[in-house]
């Protein structure tokens, strides 16, 4: 397939560009039964919206999600769901400036050079806004495994540019506007914010996402572990140059005494490995780090080449988040959601009737 | 599926375990005509053999693959090359002592909680054994990238706990044992190397590589980007915890205008973003770090439980490498490779026919 | 997947009920640069459109489809093309005498016990009304292989109960309300169908299609033969109980020394294979065949039992087609078009610089 | 994938040619703690293994079948399981005289065109030799789906050529050398295949099978629905031209009054559905006919063309049987069991917690 569907036993297909008539996804292998209406999808999407505050891009979209199929009297049938969200504010005009030069940093190049040409009103396809598709979907994940499982997935902003952020209350990073798991600093992240847009820059960030309450065992052996299907779908995410699990990219310097989680009737002692061992869930919380590459779209002046091949000089205008991580959690969230309750669909497929004589050691006993 | 195939257009299918009869794979979508022998995928395999030296496992294995079908007076048919590569030394009574209870930082809670019970010689299909299969598949991919493109990709070690190895000759690295690209470091390494062995403990490690001849427009916009599928491909290397593209985690401190690549019409200026943007490859060099934790083997004494849940000691034994890393340069090549052989197929299959008006700035005009 | 997507390389994913919001599809991976609009899919959904003659189901439904991607300047871009139907016209109460009894030959109980529940209204996911998200993409594919190979599929009613059709004038079949090939049967095939109809009873039929301007070589050699994936995608049209492609059923009764199609300079002597040999393309017309069982929505009284298991009498109202084959032949069409489509782009991913030193014989030399 | 992988969740992938070093299959996704020996895949190579009658092609193959992985101390692990089974008899002088000339009914011609040169030897991959693969794949699908739900699936040949053949005792067709399901009949068979071989010609067959045990709810909607899957398995079989579901084309000819199946608390009164409704399994016996038709192999001479493009004549010699129906039956069984064998794990997957208050009619209450 040309890549617009995540999943295999949850199956999600997206599509929709920045500027066309609306986004969407179709969410296939739900299981029957789960009760659902878009006020469940809308929560979600609120926190991705853009226009919620004035550090994020100025965009105004309602973001109004529309169910369309696979529900009966307020329950999921099993069909396939269908979901739209109508592309409200759609500003074309902003982009005629850039339809003959590629933007640095952009998809533009690459579009143009895989498919010959470009729809270049805000990115097209390769805009962040398509996200709001695999945001509505990711919550209907969420509902699932909550419900079910009590599973559960928080994340939160854990830098941005020169700040480290420490995840003194994660809980509490929903409630305002960078995600910050540490309210004591958002005055600082403020002022930062408002030093870049006055220098028409932006900055990259990192954000952290843990699932709390997985079972042991999801995920496949070999190439779709759940730590692959976990980066596929993180480095899936507009912006994201890199994804960790656990200790990341701090386990090249680590020595194996050091790495090692030891295991406890209740419990293991640490969790230097993020959840997962060999692929597969341990019990303990997965951990998953992403980072994010600063905004392209800066009024900082560059030099690139237009459609001809020529030299230009390119200046972004438009409506821009000074940083793409703000933004990003509720993404990053959906993404993990999607992928788990993916994988705990497989897994029930080739071993819900497994019964293991070795007690769980991440639960109550 | 349950995860032993990776790629659509060009698809490698796992089977094996360390100590089963056979390890193979079946290589699916080869394009008719490649001149290829066992040869071809020997030179690989041989670079990631165990016992080629000192500071790696030393278990013995020939590791001489034998091609099964798909091939026609030298040259493949297009039908599936299966192969496969016959289990020699398998002391499986090295591993009773270990049967009943879960290696620390190993899969063994979690394959067992998985499917209820494991097969615990060596790991059995969590073991890093099963990358013979990739390997050799990855070799076939090489060989079709090479002629038909000119493409190569080339691996080294740029980290070992604390040494950073600059790339100062990357060519040479798949010359000497640590797959250093710094000649000059090696007898730092070597000592180090000795020194762990000694203690009984394990380091972890980071591994570069690099795709050149990259042509521009591999790779799918939404959740099938180039680097989305090779962070998949990479995760599922064992011991992988991070996987990190173009600048890769440092994106999260930097700056828009420091971070964009401006376009000139005799090429970029900069790649910040790793030969990738918007998922779809822009013919700059495709740059992938990924970080491997120590090895899960080591013989200090820790704790962990029983199949029954009760507390015990355990020390590992055996022959296990003290840094994983050392032998991943080939296995990551290989992934790299499965994954581009993979996305020029795809793309061939939508846009086979594409003429961009826009010239290629990453080639000689 | 749970079964709601087609296709690999050119990938339709349909949603949508009888009853709900709306029904659409989401195409990916049509190559880029086709011209599109919203007219050339309303040109294929007014063939199968209920309401268009008094021979078929009275539902009035407008079956505007609109296109929500995927589409620039009125050309495919290569991103995913989003379509969706409303429906006008669910006039749900109908079906509240069904909700607790299972109709005979309907997929009421299946879904029963599959889901645990359903959604009984117009047959939910089960009604023949999704097809209209089929036949959408299936006109997609239409276009891009008239424009792009030549070629052409044309269906037509070959059988409706005792009466067999000849293909006297294939080509005018789309012209009358019964697709009969053979316009001097028109008065006969009107007389039974009020028969039928008066009786409250349904009849089978049999639909030909037939591709004309193939390419040679389309199709995979072991399980998804050009001829596998087609009874695939035809088995999956509603009320299909048989496929055949060229002589059919018949070859079990034939000699080798009949059947077999020997070859010239100039063409094939015959078409006994249909089109294909050993799973792929001989460039021979590809002529497929399928059986629909008559529509199970009668009006002659019927026993079967409650969603408790107990006994009851049933009897069909409301509207139904006493003949579904009556409107298959677009939505048979859409599918063997979706079928080439996508065996096109996969043949070009494996094979798309393949030269063959044999010529085509099925063509002008 | 290039069409070597049935099954999502139960996936087979076959390799292998007709004079190859060895054919085999990789099983992904079979649940584990299945007790398995290379024993339990033999009975069922015998049963298809050529050389077993004077009636069937004289090639001599042990067709001993390795199992490779995926098993520990005689049972399943949930790893996929590898298996080969050596080609011994490869006498590849006997098709020397067509390495340049196209078999009239074989895919020489469309191989040729598709990959621009191709493996003669024996049809290469178009061999039905490559079936031995399937035929092991099969069996491993029969033994967990007899073990767990008591399911059987049972062929015969029901038709060859003039000969219907009523299923008598179908329990007792693979004692025989034409899987009749009529023992009286074998005479009559035996004398026909005698005056066929003498003339130098083939003839075509039917074979049915029947899946017994079967539980309601296989099966996905749409595109994937049990019959459309069992479509795609049995058409994706050599030789085979249609594939019937229940009463198949018949259907065409009925009313809707005759093939409805009321429902009633002890059963379906009737089974001219075949066991499906709305692509789901309803419980009754799953009905599936194939037509085969005659071998392509014959020894009456006939016109085809060179690799050149130029008329020649042809007579195939070499080891042939004069009606692949007769050895076709093992075949259709392990395809059938495949599908029903991946759909059960399917199902699991989405619908593995569904309790559906209807009580099941077609199992004793």
């Amino acid at each position: 397939m040309s890549g617009n569907t995540i999943g295999q036993s949850f199956a999600v297909t997206t599509f929709g560009e920045s500027h066309g008539p609306a986004l969407g996804a179709v969410v296939d292998g739900c299981p029957p039964g789960l009760e659902l209406t878009e006020e469940d999808l809308q929560a979600d999407l609120e926190r991705r919206r853009t226009g919620t505050s004035k550090f994020t891009s100025q965009r105004r979209e309602p973001d109004a999600v529309r169910l369309l199929s696979g529900l009966f009297e307020g329950r999921t049938t099993g069909a396939p769901i269908g979901l739209i969200v109508e592309n409200a504010d759609q500003r074309s005009r902003d982009y005629d400036r850039i339809k003959d030069r590629f933007r640095p940093g952009h998809a533009d190049y690459t579009y143009q050079q895989k498919y010959g040409f470009r729809d270049y009103r805000g990115g097209g396809r390769s805009s962040a806004r398509i996200t709001v598709a695999t945001v509505a979907a990711g919550a209907i994940a969420r509902k699932y495994l909550r419900e079910r499982l009590g599973l559960a997935v928080t994340g939160w902003l854990s830098r941005m540019g020169p700040f480290d952020l420490a995840p003194v209350s994660p809980e509490t990073a929903s409630g305002n506007p960078f995600f910050s798991p540490d309210p004591s600093r958002l005055a600082e992240l403020e002022d930062y914010i408002w030093q870049l847009r006055s220098r028409g820059d932006s900055v990259g960030a990192r954000v952290t996402a843990v699932a709390r309450g997985v079972p042991p065992g999801l995920g496949e052996p070999m190439f779709d572990r759940i730590d692959a299907d976990i980066a596929h779908a993180m480095m899936g995410i507009n912006a994201v140059k890199a994804v960790e699990i656990g200790d990341g990219v701090e386990v090249a310097r680590q020595l194996g005494s050091e790495h090692r989680d030891e295991l406890t009737p209740a419990g293991f002692r640490s969790n230097h490995a993020g959840g997962t061992l060999g692929g597969i869930t341990s019990g303990q919380d997965l951990v998953v780090h992403v980072a994010l590459k600063p905004t392209s779209s800066i009024q900082v002046p560059g030099w690139t080449i237009d459609t001809a091949g020529e030299p230009v000089e390119i200046v972004t205008t438009g409506r821009h988040d000074p940083c793409v991580g703000l933004r990003a959690v509720p993404i990053v969230e959906a993404m993990l959601l999607i992928v788990l309750m993916d994988h705990y669909l497989r897994h029930r497929a080739q071993c819900g009737d497994v019964a293991s004589p070795t007690p769980v050691i991440t639960r109550p006993r």
